[in-house]
C-alpha cells in the first residue's frame, strides 16, 4: 500500500492533530496499530502538511520527535522511514546532551531553515529541563527548590538519628506496600485536621514524593490513546510521562481566576478522557489558585462524566496571608479524585516522601502499579519523616519558611518593578509567571543569560517547557526559592540587562 | 463485522497462544488495535477453543484475566462484551483479596466446574503471592527474606549514625538522577575488583532495589507485542512487569546445567524478543547457576540477534562453597547486557539500594525512564549504604552471612531427606525448588498447611507462581532464609505431615 493513500486513510485522525505533539502522538498510535510497517516511507512533509492542514514546520517537528523516539529514521534526501519498535543499537537515538538555547523557530516559509530543523532532531524538552537545571550558573532561577539554608539541617539531623534508636531494626525491615502503619494513621490524621479531608487510613498510600504517586496514577489509568486533560502550562515532568504513555494530552488553559469551566465540561463530555491531571493549588509554574466553586464544580463534572482527577497539591504548605481552599478532594462524593501530596520537599528534599490517598478501587489498581514498580517505599524514610512530620518543630518550621518565601517573593518582584514585564502576584508557591513584552523571545533570552561571563550567568525556565502542545510561549518561570533576597535583586538586575540589550537595535550591542 | 468473522481473521494470531496467559495477551492486543471494539462481544469460549485449538478451560482462564483487568464485561448467560479501556468505577476489577488456596483445575470435560472457573474471575498470580507473603503463620518459608536477626542491628545504626555527622545536608538535599558521585564511584570499584566487570562510572546508575531496575528496563525497552525471553520458572514480579506490558513471553526451561542454548538461539531466530530477562547466579527460584561457558555463549548470541540481556544477579553475594561464574555482563563485548544487582537485601532491606550497569546508549534510554517515573533515589539511602558498603565490617557481615545461610540449608535438607521429595541441591542463594511426587498438588498441599491449627501453620510458594505461562507445576519453593535451624527442622516436618495425610486414601484422615 502505497504511503499516500495510508495517509487518505488516516487523514481524519491526523487532521485533529493541531500541534506537532499532537502529531506526532498520532503516528506513533498509527504506527503501533500497524498502520504504516518497517521500512515504509512516511509521506513527504509537504503532502502530510497539506493533508493534515499543518504547518510544514510543526510536520517537520513532529517527524523530528518520531526520529528521536526510535520510531523512523532519516534517509539523506530521501525522507523519514518507519523502523520497528525493537531496540538496538541503531535504534536507540542518542538524545541530545546539550541545550541548543539558541534554537528558535525559524523563518516558515524559508526552506534552509526547514531543512536545519529537520538536522537538529528535536528532543522532547523535559530531557532539556534536565540540563537546563543541571547548568552551573551564577542566578539559579530555574529550579523551583526550598534553599538548604532555609531548613533546619542540624535540628533534623539530631532528629533523624533518633530513629535508630526508636525502632532498632528499621534498617532491616522492608516496609508493608502501602507505607509504614505508624505513617499512614499519622497522615489520615493530618488530612482529617488541616485539610478537612476525612478518609479511611487505608485510603492512604506512600509514595516516593509526589512524582511517583503521579507516575502511578498514570501507569494504572491510562492507555495508548486515552485522553487526559492537563492545563495549559503543566508541569513539564507530568507531560513527559502522559506523553511516553501516547496519551492525547487535552490542554485546559489556567488563568489567574481558575479554569474556564464550560471548556472542562465541553472537553469531557466530547474526548471522555481518562483523566485530569491538575494543580489547582498555588499551580506551577504560575502560582495561581483555582477558587472554591470551581473545586466544587470540578468533583460534580468528573462524576458526570467519569474522569478521574489527579489533583497535585504539591505547594498547598508554601501560602502567603491566608491557608488555600480546601482541595478538590473534599468536594468529591462519588470516588473520582486521587489526591497527590508531597511532603518531604520543604524539609528533607533527601528523604523523598509524598502520598496519595484515592478510594478503594482506585487504590487497588494503584498498589498494583507500586508493586509492579518497585514496591515499598524504604521505611528508614518513612520513620524519620513521620518522626519529624509529628513534631511541634515541624509545624514551626513551616511557619518561618513561608514568611522567608514570601520575603523572597517579594524581593523578586521589587527587582522586577518597570521592568515592563507583567504577571499576577500568586498568593503562594514557589514561582513567578512572568510574560514578557513584545521582541523578547524566552529561548533567546536564556541563550543569553546563560552564555555571559560566569559570574553574570542566568538561568530560568522559558514558558515552552510548560506547555503541553510544546509550542513556543511568551512566559517565563522564575523561582524565587533557591536564592536569597540580595542573589534575587542582583541576578533579576542581570537578566533585565540581558533583556534590555536583545530589545536594542542589532549593531548596538557586543552580542 | 461479526466476531467470528473477527475470529476467522485473527485466527492465526490467536492459534500460536498456547496458554491462558498467552491468549489473555494476544486478545489485549486484539482489542488495544482495535480488531474488536467497544460493546462487541467476543466469541463463545467454545468456538474460541475451537478455533485455537486451545482447551476451552484455557479459553475460559484468558477470559477471566481480560475481564479482571477490565478489558471486558461478562453479562449473565450472554458472553463477555469489549469494554472502553477507561477508567471508571465499573471497570475498575475489584481483585481478589483472599487466597483461594483451594483452587485447582477442574475436571475439563465437566460443564460445572467451567461455570465456577468463569465465576472465580481468576486474579494475576503476583497478587496472590503478595497476600501469601502477608498471611501471618507459624513456619513462613514463603519468603526469600534474610532472618533480621543475621543482621548487626545495633552496630548498622550507629555506623548509618554517622552519616548525619559527615554530610549534615544529607537530609536537604536532592540526589543526582543517576545516584549520589561517592556511591556510584564505589559500585564502578566494586564491579571490577569483585565481579571482573571494568566499566566507566558513568555506566553505573543507582536504583531503589534490584526490582526498580528490572522495571526500568521493562519501561525502556519493551513496546506491547514486543517478544521477551525469560527464565521457566522465573522471579514472579518481573513476570507480572512483562505481562502487564503486554509482552509476548516466551519461556526459556532453566536446568541444574544451565539452559538449553540451541532452544535459546531457536527462540531469538526465530521471535527477535527485544531482550532476555535471566537470573543466571542461584537463580529464584531454583538456586540453580548457568555454567560460564553458557555465559560466553549468551553474550554471542546477544550480539547476533540484537536481543538485550537484562541479568539480574541479585544473589550472588550467598555462595555456600566457592564464588560464582562471573555476570554474562563481564563476557558481553558488544553492550547488550543490562547487569541489575541488589545491594541492600542482605543489610539494609530497610533502605532499598541496588543498581544497573549498562553501556551509554541503553543507560540514556534507562535514565529517561528514570526521569520519569520518580527521579533520583534517595540521597539518605545512598549515603548510609555507601558508607557501610566501603566498610571492612561489609565484607565480614557477608562472610558470617553465608555460613548462617548454609546452615540452614542444611538444616532443611537433613529435614527432608527420606520424603521422597525432589531437589538438585543448589550451591547459592535463598531457596530449595522441590518436585513433589506423584498425588501431591502444590496448592492443596497450601491450603492444608496454612489451614491447620495456626501453631502449625507454613507457608510456601506453589511452582506455579513462578510460571511465566501461569501453569500448573509440581514443584514448590521453600526458603531458608528466614527461620533459624531449629525453626526450619519443626516446619518441615509439619510440612511433611500434611503431605503425608494428603496421599492418604479418603476417609482416613480428618483433612
Amino acid at each position: 500500500m502505497e504511503a499516500n493513500i495510508r495517509t487518505e486513510l488516516h487523514g481524519d485522525e491526523l487532521r485533529q492533530a493541531k500541534t506537532s505533539v499532537g502529531l506526532a502522538a498520532e503516528l506513533r498510535a498509527s504506527i503501533a496499530r500497524g498502520d504504516w510497517i518497517q521500512g515504509e516511507k512516511l509521506p513527504s512533509v509537504r503532502r502530510m502538511s497539506e493533508k493534515t492542514g499543518l504547518h510544514r514546520l510543526t510536520v517537520f517537528k513532529a517527524y523530528g520527535m518520531l526520529k528521536e523516539d526510535g520510531w523512523v529514521e532519516s534517509r539523506e534526501k530521501s525522507g523519514y522511514y518507519v523502523i520497528m519498535p525493537r531496540p538496538n543499537e541503531e535504534r536507540i537515538a542518542s538524545r541530545r546532551e546539550t541545550i541548543d538555547a539558541h534554537r528558535h523557530d525559524p523563518d516558515p516559509d524559508a526552506p534552509a531553515n526547514l531543512a536545519a530543523v529537520e538536522d537538529e532532531a528535536l528532543s522532547p524538552l523535559p530531557a532539556l529541563l534536565g540540563e537546563l537545571h543541571s547548568v552551573d550558573c551564577a542566578y539559579q532561577f530555574s529550579q523551583a527548590l526550598i534553599d538548604p539554608l532555609l531548613l533546619p539541617n542540624t535540628y533534623l539531623a539530631e532528629q533523624a538519628k533518633q530513629v535508630f534508636d526508636r525502632y532498632p531494626r528499621v534498617l532491616g525491615t522492608y516496609a508493608p506496600l502501602r507505607g509504614d502503619e505508624e505513617l499512614l494513621e499519622a497522615l489520615r490524621r493530618y488530612l482529617s485536621e488541616a485539610c478537612g479531608v476525612d478518609i479511611a487510613e487505608s485510603e492512604v498510600l506512600v509514595t516516593g514524593g509526589a512524582q511517583e504517586a503521579i507516575h502511578l496514577a498514570c501507569e494504572a489509568l491510562v492507555r495508548p490513546g486515552d485522553a487526559v486533560l492537563i492545563e495549559q502550562p503543566s508541569y513539564s515532568v507530568a507531560i513527559e510521562m502522559f506523553r511516553h504513555r501516547n496519551a492525547r494530552l487535552l490542554p485546559v488553559g489556567i488563568r489567574p481566576d481558575g479554569y474556564r469551566m464550560d471548556e472542562v465540561e465541553a472537553l469531557m463530555r466530547r474526548y471522555r478522557p481518562v483523566l485530569f491531571y491538575m494543580n489547582p493549588t498555588f499551580h506551577n509554574p504560575t502560582g495561581w489558585c483555582v477558587p472554591p466553586e470551581q473545586r466544587k464544580q470540578l468533583a460534580d463534572l468528573a462524576e458526570t462524566y467519569g474522569c478521574i482527577l489527579v489533583e497535585d497539591d504539591a505547594f498547598r504548605d508554601i501560602y502567603f496571608g491566608s491557608p488555600p481552599p480546601a482541595p478538590v478532594y473534599g468536594y468529591d462524593t462519588s470516588g473520582h479524585t486521587i489526591y497527590v501530596r508531597s511532603f518531604s520537599k520543604y524539609v528533607f528534599p533527601g528523604l523523598r516522601i509524598g502520598c496519595l490517598a484515592a478510594p478503594p478501587p482506585l487504590m487497588r489498581r494503584l498498589l498494583a502499579a507500586k508493586a509492579r514498580s518497585g514496591g515499598g517505599t524504604p521505611l528508614l524514610n518513612q520513620k524519620v519523616f513521620a518522626h519529624h512530620f509529628q513534631s511541634e518543630r515541624s509545624r514551626s518550621h513551616l511557619h518561618k519558611l513561608r514568611i522567608a518565601l514570601q520575603l523572597r517573593k517579594e524581593a523578586m518582584e521589587t527587582a522586577l518593578a518597570g521592568s515592563g514585564w507583567r504577571w499576577h502576584s500568586p498568593s503562594g508557591g514557589l514561582n513567578l509567571w512572568i510574560e514578557l513584552p513584545e521582541g523578547l523571545h524566552p529561548e533567546r533570552l536564556l541563550a543569553d543569560s546563560l552564555g555571559g561571563r560566569h559570574t553574570d550567568t542566568v538561568a530560568f525556565v522559558p514558558g515552552s517547557f510548560f506547555d503541553p502542545d510544546g509550542q513556543a510561549d511568551r512566559h517565563i518561570r522564575l523561582s524565587y526559592s533557591l536564592l536569597n533576597e540580595r542573589q534575587i535583586a542582583e541576578g533579576t538586575a542581570r537578566l533585565r540587562a540581558y533583556a534590555e540589550r536583545q530589545t536594542k537595535p542589532p549593531g548596538r550591542s557586543a552580542f
